[in-house]
């Protein structure tokens, strides 16, 4: 495994985007480096390979981009969470807030079982609106989260406060 | 590498979706395998070991699940392509015929340079307007096509007259 990588090195700062103000970090230059990208996942994989994840639960679409190598590494289901409309089974909605307004997530019904151990996976924590949403509906399903894991951590935005308490884990953090 | 589940296993039928008439072909029950899954990405590789890939390209969302894991794999770079708005960097933007209306992909600029050889990967060969619209990206590009992957082709719709003659790989073919 290679750890040796800083990989903050490999996030790009964009200034101003989506809109004025917000400094946005671009994960687009670890994903262009087939070495700082597999130490994330090992790291990763690392850390929770003696937690017994049955599954990892990843919201579309960044967040596709480690689960499913780390569903592969941790020998783990990966269960996609997706906007509305997308999922072609049976699904349970969940609803939440935004900062402005609220937006909508679904699950498949048959995704997850009572006595899962699922890990919760995305690669920004910022104000946590999103994972919030994917533990209740991890919970819902009468599963257990193991726990909360990304690739960045946006600190100042004290997305942890949305995440009920659960033990998070992160490889990049900024102020 | 295994080798001897029937992958088609894997695939659900769901009849009716998006819309009347459409049966969709479900790829979750695969990703909630993690041995299926292993072997599409396994057999994946196979085809494409010794073949000096440089990156992939993939469009959002689905494609994330395969490209990603295969990108490891071949320790090739992982080019996201993405609904418009989306990259956070310089873009360049591709518009695309739809069967009503058109679409918009796009990719950032310094993701692929010339002399590059990408391999091109969906989860699923429909009528090849995505994949069509990636190959042109990656030709504007000045990169090389190796060649366009999919999980799953439906035949019937004859997907590859979209394609300019690349080479095409497929782990399962529907009629």
């Amino acid at each position: 495994m290679t750890t040796d990588l800083d990989l903050q090195n490999y996030i790009r700062n964009i200034p101003d985007f989506p809109k004025p103000g917000i400094l946005f970090r671009d994960i687009t230059p670890m994903l262009a480096s087939p070495e700082a990208f597999q130490q994330a996942i090992d790291l990763l994989a690392e850390e929770y390979k003696d937690q017994g994840v049955t599954a990892i639960v990843s919201a579309e679409a960044r967040g596709f981009i480690f689960a499913a190598p780390l569903a592969l590494a941790l020998k783990a289901r990966f269960i996609p969470v997706r906007k509305p409309g997308k999922l072609p089974f049976d699904t349970h909605s969940f609803h939440y807030e935004l900062e402005y307004g609220t937006d909508t997530l679904e699950m498949h019904t048959d995704a997850l079982e009572p006595g899962d151990r699922v890990l919760l996976l995305d690669d920004l924590l910022a104000t946590g609106g999103t994972m919030g949403a994917c533990i209740q509906m991890t919970e819902k399903a009468e599963a257990t989260v193991v726990g909360c894991a990304f690739v960045i951590e946006l600190c100042g935005l004290n997305g942890r406060r949305n995440l009920r308490g659960k033990d998070v884990f992160t490889l990049i953090e900024y102020p």
